[in-house]
């Protein structure tokens, strides 16, 4: 890997200031990860992030999200060893052709050299499905739904660009073992589903397409996309069928009730960190962050005004408050620091929590607080005795104006085309082009080469297109082209 | 590292059960890990375990309460690189020395050798405070608490044992530094009240002892240690104080408010899957696992008591008692798998489910049900509306009980020595043995080398001690030897 040097303290010192506008989103995006306290990227080894706490508390709350709704529907967390055995990652031949080139290996054990090379694993089928082949012995042990939130290692040849590609990852897997192929099916749309309800926690609008060029070792993959203000489509995992091209080479059987055997059908999904990259790209503005409600760290954040005179008196009022506020069970913070009111403002506002309470000595007179949305800047005062509704509305209200706005957005973005064109002036335009497609891999590929962008794939849900592709032929699909990450 | 070869399906098929008894101590634990779903071993590569969805709930279990326990202290959650520069790992002179044989290398990127080697993390100082040195500025950054719940890695050369010696570990490590050595003495303080907390809510007694040879890079170590049935110690994490060990290498500087400069003070302190180990040899018995209500996955389990005649008026009820249960935010599970009664109350008491609550045709008559406790076996009627105060009041007995039970037992076996002979029959009566100790390190290399065990080191929490040491001259610490994993 690429050993950086030793960051110097100066670079540090640099005022830690947003300065780039959101127009110029590459800029902005480094920086507000930055000094919003997300991540830092100058631990010295490329590709590999240190996650401050405010952006680990955040990624947090979506794995607890995301593992709470696995719990509910009947997936159960496990772990699973990091190391591969390079006989082990062999096994099933496309996938080993897919990540052998990307694996990180582990050659010695102190100054012993290794007998076996072993794999950080970039994955976990070829862990799991070894030990799922002395698990499975019946119909009775089906179905199998597991699921584990760990990191996975990559060794990215391609250029690395923090929570977006990184070497190493953090994620969640779930692998699931049916008995028949149409339970594998159902448990797509399942898996489908649980990411489709995790993106609405977090505001972001996604379109899932069904992948033409399906990954290492799967039958078919659905993969949710959302378009960054760039212009590129940002995948943010994939859900597989794999049916039995992994339980056929890991002798994964199970005895059926009449005494007959059969390899299990599989799936596997996971969803990533750029899940954080896409809630800091699609909801931040020239400001800072802008956090939905059900993943920020702080709702809300109380600043007392304060003046020389009275300044007692207004923060055991804003005491009261918080103490009142907390009970509710939101997450509520005083900020109490001895800066100016000004400061706290802009801190607040650039990690992005959502609603900010101000309370000074005229607001006690009047026994009123203002309130502040962060998505909008509105700002009203509301009567003490009605906080709390006010508080418990406005939240509900952020978040859905959140996923309305970021739709809106997304929708922008995307652009119908009738032809290599249209799609060309789509891509110049900041967009991702969505066309009327024959199906034929071959008219996907010529016009990935004459715009210079990626197939994405077609929409996964659609029912019945009636339509000419770009190529000509009758259309059966509705396919996207854009650039990507 | 050696690779085991691909496990047979047949060595599944043997029944799963339980027919070690405790006294038989070694065989009884491997069994339990096994049979009640704990851990999978058969995992082809040493040292690297498999967590089922039992087993990694427990863990799961403890892990959340310590994150909030951390929480609530002060302590923000972070995540930082598995990976280590070999240069980094060598700045700290001593870590170096006892890390450097012990860590997996990785060395190559796919099919490219890598310019410099990288260490699996064995623990994550030399990765945390590369950073600290550019997060910390002055005395307003201070103090800094972070951790992280991860795994690390070490090629044990040592026979493994599982969730006792293992290569891959699951644990939590906190670090923390600090503007005085004195506010970092404090810290320590802390870091132990944290873990006794958790011991508590583990019902896992434990003596806290001061380490003589301390880890590499600490100024000063201290151990919890729990007594196994086998009488050995099982140290179970430790709390050391690093004073300016690392700060100076890694050049953690901070400026204080009149401008002079100083190193950083530094703790870090961590307790790991041995937690699970601990829980699982001190509670259990014959029958199985005996979990404290405060981490069972399930607290309570109702088993309906079916014959043909009046099945669904009785799983009419047992569904009703669940989802009254279950509003109390008490983990409830009911059976209705179509297996014997028996069968599942063996199921059940093979993992440790706190109580059983047994339902049949007759109870309905009653308006009563049947409420069995794991831990005494005890079995009482009670009548059907006083089921919610009496299972309330019987899940803090049995946790209180538990604890009370283990802490009988850990005294038991420490026995009081007042000579090396005392020692070593202490020792052969499967116990560890306390004695008063002069504080010289070379009387308790002496008394290890004459016992063939190791000094774990001496009372922490000590006042005065007024006695005489084994050697004869006068003692200062009440020193502890015993045999270790």
């Amino acid at each position: 890997m690429t050993a950086k040097k030793q960051p110097e303290k100066s670079e540090e010192e640099t005022p830690e200031a947003l300065t780039a506008r959101k127009e110029e989103f590459s800029e902005w995006y480094h920086q507000i990860i930055k000094v919003a306290d997300i991540i830092d990227q100058r631990y010295p080894l490329q590709g590999f992030l240190v996650y401050k706490p405010y952006g680990y508390e955040i990624f947090d709350r979506i794995l607890r999200i995301l593992e709470d709704m696995l719990a509910k529907t009947g997936h159960k967390k496990v772990y699973f060893p990091a190391l591969i055995p390079e006989r082990l990652l062999g096994k099933e031949a496309s996938h080993i052709a897919g990540f052998h080139d990307q694996v990180f290996w582990v050659t010695k054990g102190g100054a012993t050299d290794l007998a076996e090379h072993a794999a950080l694993r970039p994955t976990s089928e070829t862990v799991m499905y070894e030990m799922l082949h002395l698990w499975i012995r019946s119909w009775r042990d089906l179905p199998v739904k597991i699921h584990q939130s760990t990191t996975v290692w990559r060794y990215e040849t391609k250029h690395t660009r923090p929570l977006i590609r990184d070497r190493e990852i953090h994620w969640n897997e779930t692998h699931t073992s049916h008995a028949t192929a149409e339970e594998a099916v159902a448990q797509v749309k399942e898996g489908i589903r649980i990411y489709q309800d995790l993106f609405k926690a977090l505001a972001i609008p996604a379109i899932w397409l069904s992948v033409a060029d399906v990954f290492a070792g799967a039958e078919s993959a659905v993969e949710p996309y959302t378009v960054l203000p760039d212009g590129r489509g940002l995948e943010m995992g994939s859900v597989n069928n794999l049916g039995q091209k992994f339980s056929k080479p890991f002798d994964v059987k199970f005895k059926r009730a009449d005494g007959t055997e059969d390899f299990v059908y599989q799936t596997c999904y996971g969803v990533s960190e750029r899940m954080l990259a896409a809630i800091v790209a699609v909801h931040g503005d020239d400001k800072g962050l802008v956090l939905p409600p059900e993943i920020a760290p702080i709702q809300v954040v109380i600043v007392p005004i304060l003046f020389e005179k009275g300044k007692e008196t207004v923060l055991e009022h804003a005491r009261h408050l918080r103490d009142k506020l907390v009970q509710t069970g939101w997450r509520i913070h005083l900020d109490e620091r001895e800066i100016s009111a000004g400061a706290k403002f802009y801190d607040w506002e650039l990690r992005g929590v959502p609603i900010r309470i101000e309370i000074g000595p005229r607001d006690i007179e009047r026994k009123t607080v203002v309130v502040v949305r962060r998505d909008t800047g509105e700002k009203v005062a509301e009567i003490e005795g009605k906080i709390i509704s006010r508080i418990t509305s406005l939240l509900t209200e952020i978040q859905s104006s959140l996923l309305a706005r970021a739709d809106a957005y997304h929708k922008s973005k995307i652009a119908p085309a009738k032809s290599v064109k249209e799609i060309a002036a789509a891509l110049k335009k900041g967009m991702i082009a969505q066309f009327a497609w024959c199906g034929d891999i071959k008219c996907a590929a010529n016009t990935e080469k004459e715009v210079d962008a990626h197939f994405l794939g077609y929409e996964w849900s659609e029912k019945n297109v009636s339509d000419v592709c770009i190529c000509g032929k009758p259309a059966v699909h509705t396919g996207y082209v854009g650039k990507t990450y």
